[in-house]
Parts: C-alpha cells; structure tokens; sequence
C-alpha cells in the first residue's frame, strides 16, 4: 500500500475544494490509501506516514500562506531528517493569473526540498493554454475543466510515482499512458 | 524628456506583439521617448540611454530565453556597474497558464536586480482573475483585453515611475489615477 | 526629510543585529530619518510613513519567517493600493551559506512588488566572494565584515536611492562614490 | 545498475572541478555507472540513457549559463515527455555568496520540472555554516572542505536515490547513513 497525504490550508475555500480534487486523482490509483487534513488538524505523525504529500495553499502576495507556513516552522524540529526522501507536489489558488500561483508553489518546492522531499510538476497540458508544470494552479475556485483536470492528474501523478519508485510497481509509469490524452491539445508535437 | 526602452526577444511573434504594446503604454505619458529594440539588433549604448527598461521574453522551460540570457551575458562586462539605478520591468509569452510567465519574470526581477535596477510589477488588475503582480504575462499571443490591457498599463506605469522619480512630475503618481478605473473588479475591495 | 523604516523579525537576535546595521548605513545618509521597528510593535502606519523600507528576516525553510509573512497578511487589506511605489530592499540571517538565504529574499522582493514596491538589491561586493546582488544575507551573526559592510552599505544605499528619486538630491547616486572602495575587489574588472 | 550524467557548463573551469567532485561521489555508489559531459560534447542520448542527471552550471546574472539554457531550448522538442520522471539535482559556481548562486540551482530545478524531473536538495550540512539544500554552491572554485564535501554528498545522494527508487536497494536510504557523520555541526539538534 502507498499512503498519500493531501495537506493544505484554505480560507476561502478554493484551496479546499481542489484539495478534493488532488485526493480523488490520488486515491484513483490503486492499493493508494488518501488522508486529507487541514493544517489545522494535521499532526506531524501524518507526514511521517505519507510516502508522498500534495501541499495545498492559498497564494497570499505570492507566497504560501502564513498559516502554511507557521505549520512547517513549529513542527520543523520534530520533522527534519525524518522525512527524507518523501516524494511531493504542491497546489494552490490564487487570485488572478500572474498573481502569485507559481511562486507559492516553487516556495513549497523548496520548502520541500529543504526537508529532503524529491519534488515534482509535470510535463503535461490539462487544456487548452493550461498547464501545471510546478504544480496545479487556479485562479479562483477551480470551476474550468483544464484546472480540475490538472488537479485530478496532480493527484494521480502522484501515487503513480509513489507506486513507481516505492512499490517497483513500473507498470503505473506515465509513459505508459495514452499520448494522445495526455497531449491533446498539442497534435503532432512532442 | 523620459527615455524607454522596450527590449524583446521573440520568436513565436507573440511577445513582440506584446511589446508593441507595452511600448504604446510607455509613449502614452508625455515627455516620454521610446525605444523598442529585438535583441538582435540593440545595443549596449540603449540601455545605457534609456531610464527606464521593459524586459520582455517568451517563457522557455520557466526561464527567459537563452537568446534573451545570451545578450546580456555578452554585454555584461560593458553595462556592468553603469546602469546602476536604472528602473525596469518585465513581460512575458508562456505557452500557458501556470507554465512558467511569472518565473520568467522573476529570472528577468534578479537579473536585472544584478545590475542595480529597481524593480517593479503592480497591485492593479487588468481584468477578472488578471493581474500583473510581478510584470505582465500572456499565454500565447495577448488577445484577451485583460492581457493587452496588463500590456499597455505595464507601459504607462514604467514612464510615469521614471517621470515621478527621475523628473519630478509627481502628478504621475499612480495614486493619482482613478481608483474606480484601477480596479473595477474589486468592488469595495480592499 | 527622507523616511526609512527597517522592519524586521528575528528569532536568535542575528536579523535584529542585521537590522541595526542596516538601520546605521541608513541614517548615515543627511536629512534622513530612521524607524526600526519589530514586527511585534510595527504599524501599518510606519510602512505608510516611510519613503524606503528595508525587509529583515531570518531565513527559516528557504523562506521569510511566518511571523513576517503573517504581519503583512494581517495588514494586507488595509495596505494595499497604498503604499504603491514606495522603494524596498531586504537582508535576512540564514544558518547557512547555500541555506536559503537569497530565496528568502526573493521572497521578500515578490512580497514587496505586490504592494508596487520598487525593489533593488546592488552591484557591488561588499569583500572577497560576498556580495549582495538580492539583498543582504548572513550566515548566522553578522560577524564578519564583509557581511558587516553588506549590511551598512545596504542601508545606506537605501537611503541614497529615496535622496536620489524622491528629494531629488541627484549627487547622492552611487554613480558618484567613489569607484574603488566600492568594488576594491575587483581589481580592473567592471 | 543505475545511469547517472553528470552534465555541465563551466567557462572558468570552477563548474567543471565541481563537476568532477559530483562525479566522484556519484560513482561511490556500487553498480553505478558514471558519465560526465560538458555541453558542447553532450548529446540529447545521454540525457535518456540516464536515470539520474546533475546539473552543472555557473551562475551568471543569477541564472544559469546562456549556455546551459541554450542547450536544454535546442533539445527541447526533442526530449520533452520522453525524460519524465527522472531523478535531478543541480550544482553551480558563483562569484560570491550572495551572488545568485541558489537562485540559479532553482532555475535549473524549475526546468527541470518542465521536464516531469523529480528534483532533490537536501537536509544535511556539509561543513560549518554550509549546507547544500537546493544543491552545491561554490563561491568561486570548490576549495573548501565542505563545499568540496557537499559536491561529493550530492553525487553520492543522487546515486543513492536512483538506487532506492529505481533499484528498490532501500539499504542505500539515507536515513540508513551514519547520523553523527551526517549533521556533526549540529551537536543535539535534530
């Protein structure tokens, strides 16, 4: 069984919604077991369990959220070292396009790869002019089906590469999926 | 007289189009002279002309292009320490939303910082769910008017910032414009 | 008259000594007057007092603190849309060299563009292989003088560019200091 | 037995001595086969023939080389969505600390995102007041213990990865090395 933690913050609710979104994409893979906690419930112990976590936040002036961050700070002492080699992923919503979104996420890359995690975006479109390189953004609730999509395919990504480099299960490896759904929008192009 | 120069690199047409713009933004404020330059064919000497500088260049693997890094890699050892003070902004033509405009922008923040330029993006929106915090983006060529208009105010702001600074003509603060106008999306907001 | 305001947080009490140095190279600039502040005593009223800020903060997960990322998204609302194109730069004490330091400040300059802030970091070197092209950054305590300097000679540019742009007082460019104290290190390099 | 490239740019030949560091370290790990290239002799092949890559440059402007993008923007349509899933990790030489030495390694960690890479830093220190959490830095050539210590950790680290997650050799896990050897700076902390 690979354990996927889906760890977030939300104000408005937005993060929260594509936080359910990253846990259904996550737990469509199977022999996956999800837990989807708010940082306001979420226990160090949870991180320690998870083989790989999606980090949700709000972009707030083109960070994560203070909350988000207040977490990782107290627990910081507890974690650091004995999280090594998690593998991870981050999401968030953001105002606006060009508001913020990439930036609060390569600020969970980092915050990640502080801690050891091999972090990952993807290569792939959900849509037409979307795409979720460094992870999945929205601007706003995530209402258009390119931003659910990239949410859902963020969290199967995910417990694919957990099941991949943890359980040896290679057969999950995205190269094996079907070219021409994973790049529709990019015809004949690589 | 203020003087502007619109630096690009392009190769899809796309952020040249967008240059136009920003270019067009900049001659909006009197007084204002500008200069718009591919980097095939400026020179050093523009940039040590100029007051104020719009960077633009597509997004290539969230990073600005090697053409764009190439020039001033080249003319480095020249403007190095000589445009200190400069002021600058950035633009940019990702393939899409989320992969890769607002990283791009900041890999031309820090380069440019390098040089000693001070550096802006804005609050404003351009439209719904458009900003243009940290410099204008667009994915793929800037049709939407939210994004040509993030172009053409990007323009604006950087002749008014060297009118207000580097002339004195303090009636060009941007806290002179019409709030209602800056950000008719907001409401009552913030 | 000139305002500064050096807002800072500090943990150890490096970043506060990071501040009062920044806060020394500041006031040694005439007609300038210094406000150093906490964030635990800071008040949305001293950043709207201020021509120039100086952002301190200790670098904690390759980040800005969470107490500082909290204060301005507590002050956010009220702030925002007000303090636009006020001039900004940062320093921060990490615990290590390659630790995070530069992202921290990064973090800081994205923070402060999306209030319009004009934001700069330097040319110069401040000793042999220290710089501080993004801000000021110590490992641990400012105890060596290279990062002694950084921090002096940051504030002192910070001062020196509000003279320059606000008040008018062109003589105080560093364009006019004096070439090889500043780049002592440099040999006959740019 | 695991592939690991070492692939880099080196102008002054600092990037290149740290390269071979990498190198070194990488190829302490048993059943690992080495291959070191600069850029101007690497082929898009080597990238595929590999399971885990480094990534070599000098930070110019606070960016990767001209050179190093130019290679990746060239390769492009040729290796995109063939490499996903690959193991990375960057190193680079500076011209000081401070200088936009992290933030190249995060420009070379955000393409290789592009990519669907799983990029890694690290926890560890190397030294006193050095650590490597987004990769190695050097300022200037690698000399010192411990900046000559993180670049042979992060090759070895990154042989161990591919080994653990490629090979299922979970004996080779860091967490499996010797604690007191890894963080001896850090006396009882975590």
């Amino acid at each position: 069984m690979s354990n996927i933690l889906v760890l977030f913050d939300s104000s408005t609710g937005h993060t929260e919604k594509m936080a359910t979104l990253v846990a259904e994409g996550a737990a469509s893979v199977s022999k996956t077991e999800v837990r989807m906690r708010h940082i306001q419930e979420a226990l160090p112990q949870d991180v320690i369990w998870a083989d790989g976590i999606a980090l949700g936040t709000p972009t707030q002036l083109g960070c994560m959220s203070s909350g988000m961050k207040a977490w990782w700070d107290e627990h910081s002492r507890e974690l650091w070292s004995r999280i090594d080699g998690k593998i991870g992923t981050a999401f968030t919503s953001a105002g606006s396009w060009g508001g913020g979104g990439e930036l609060a996420l390569m600020n969970c890359v980092s915050m990640m790869m502080n801690f050891g995690f091999l972090v990952f975006g993807t290569t792939d479109y959900s849509g037409p002019k979307t795409s979720y390189h460094y992870g999945a953004v929205s601007a706003g609730a995530p209402q258009e089906d390119a931003v659910r999509d990239a949410c859902l395919q963020l969290g199967q990504r995910l417990s694919s590469w957990v099941a991949v480099y943890k359980d040896g299960r290679e057969e999950l490896h995205p190269h094996h999926l079907d070219r021409a759904k994973r790049f529709p929008h990019l015809g004949t192009n690589p």
